[in-house]
């Protein structure tokens, strides 16, 4: 029921010892969010023009790896979300070679507001928001 | 009398044969011609705002591999503007390790505006923005 | 005839204009060429291993840029040898978004060894190497 | 006392919104640590070549975000080791723009070997290892 971001690694994406440079997860990592986003028919720029968001700045981002990839690895990246708060929600990342656990990952993000003194500040995160993000990308 | 652009090469940078993954050097181009705009007061953001373009969109690109270069090497690019047209204009880079010549590179860019009719489209370049670029980096 | 690679351009490929960052552009131009090699049956460590070369080290590339794309978009990159020398090749790239072209570009490289006085040098390319790529994608 | 990496932040670094897309803060953490092997007088071909290690794979990523940056920005991310296990190590990193803290984050890595059995495993770090990191970047 999760989103699913699929990469075949590049060459450029590993290092001097043949296995990928770590923040190219991250990367994925986000792309795979991007697809969670477009899986329910929203993009950022979607999010600030129709719910009013300034964006949807990241809080945390972290990654547990549990095996080492190399160019030509196929990953299946699936994006959850794991929790929702009020005004910031979690997304939840597993990262496959076949069956094999490559790494799993989270980012936490706010629902980030300007303020009517300009300033910018975290807002309840809108229904409409939630429930298409949940649909999209919430069980697994 | 160009603008100079110095970058460590970092170990990411790096492919498996532990030599510069060439997009790379492409990306530190670029970081030279920010440099340069940095050199004339000047940035993307002042040349839409400040001259009116909607932007300076590369035509074209291009480089030469002179050496090959790894992790640890210090490199210093110099950018300068080798041409300018009525709409256009060219910079070029060289990067140095040392005394040694690794690559050296060419961009070219248009000046560009959006028309009445809402198109994107050449236009002539601006006198100020044109001196100020030259005195950043024009001569060598 | 051609050997292609697919890329949907990910929010992170662009820049503040919302366009992509070019440099971008020839990493998915050497990822066109990473596919050619896997279409021939190669990739650069078995160019090492089986040929004997120590790389095929890029000389020369560049880029022509005709529309500008941003996130979302899908591009389909082409690659084909256009031009075998004794000791080097080129390969022609194309991109395009549906039937538009987006950008066209051209890398030279060289078949390098290492002599016996341990430098490093060009030589002839293997008729194996050769064939094996032009089946590939040579024609179009 | 911890080691320190300078970089300015450059235009392709920032997507869309004009802030750093977030990726880009684990490549700078990476370019940290190899600042603080760098002041030990370390670096990982010496770590496999001297110490006989495979690598020092990275088992787990994560930083906090506080604030946002842009292009133009000047970074200092200051690198430590926070701890010392048996067969693994933790590094802290702190990144400031001038006076502000604009993330922290934290990565933990294991000393790997190769196992008579040609598998891979942690070992025991060397004493030699840890006293170079710990003199270069342990205390705050």
């Amino acid at each position: 029921m999760a989103a699913v971001f699929s990469v075949q690694i590049a060459w450029g994406d590993c290092d001097e010892q043949g296995i990928v440079y770590y923040p190219n997860y991250f990367y994925w990592m986000d792309s795979a969010f991007q697809a969670l986003l477009r899986k329910a028919g929203l993009n950022l720029r979607i999010i600030r023009e129709k719910f009013g968001a300034i964006g949807i700045p990241l809080v945390e981002a972290k990654a547990r790896f549990l095996a080492s990839a190399t160019h030509e690895d196929a990953l299946a990246i699936d994006a959850a979300v794991s929790h929702w708060g009020r005004t910031s929600f979690r997304v939840e990342y597993r990262a496959f070679r076949e069956r094999e656990l490559v790494f799993e990952g989270l980012e936490a993000r706010v629902w980030a507001v300007r303020t009517s003194e300009n300033a910018v500040a975290p807002a309840p995160i809108p229904a409409g928001f939630r429930d298409a993000l949940s649909a999209a990308g919430a069980a697994r």
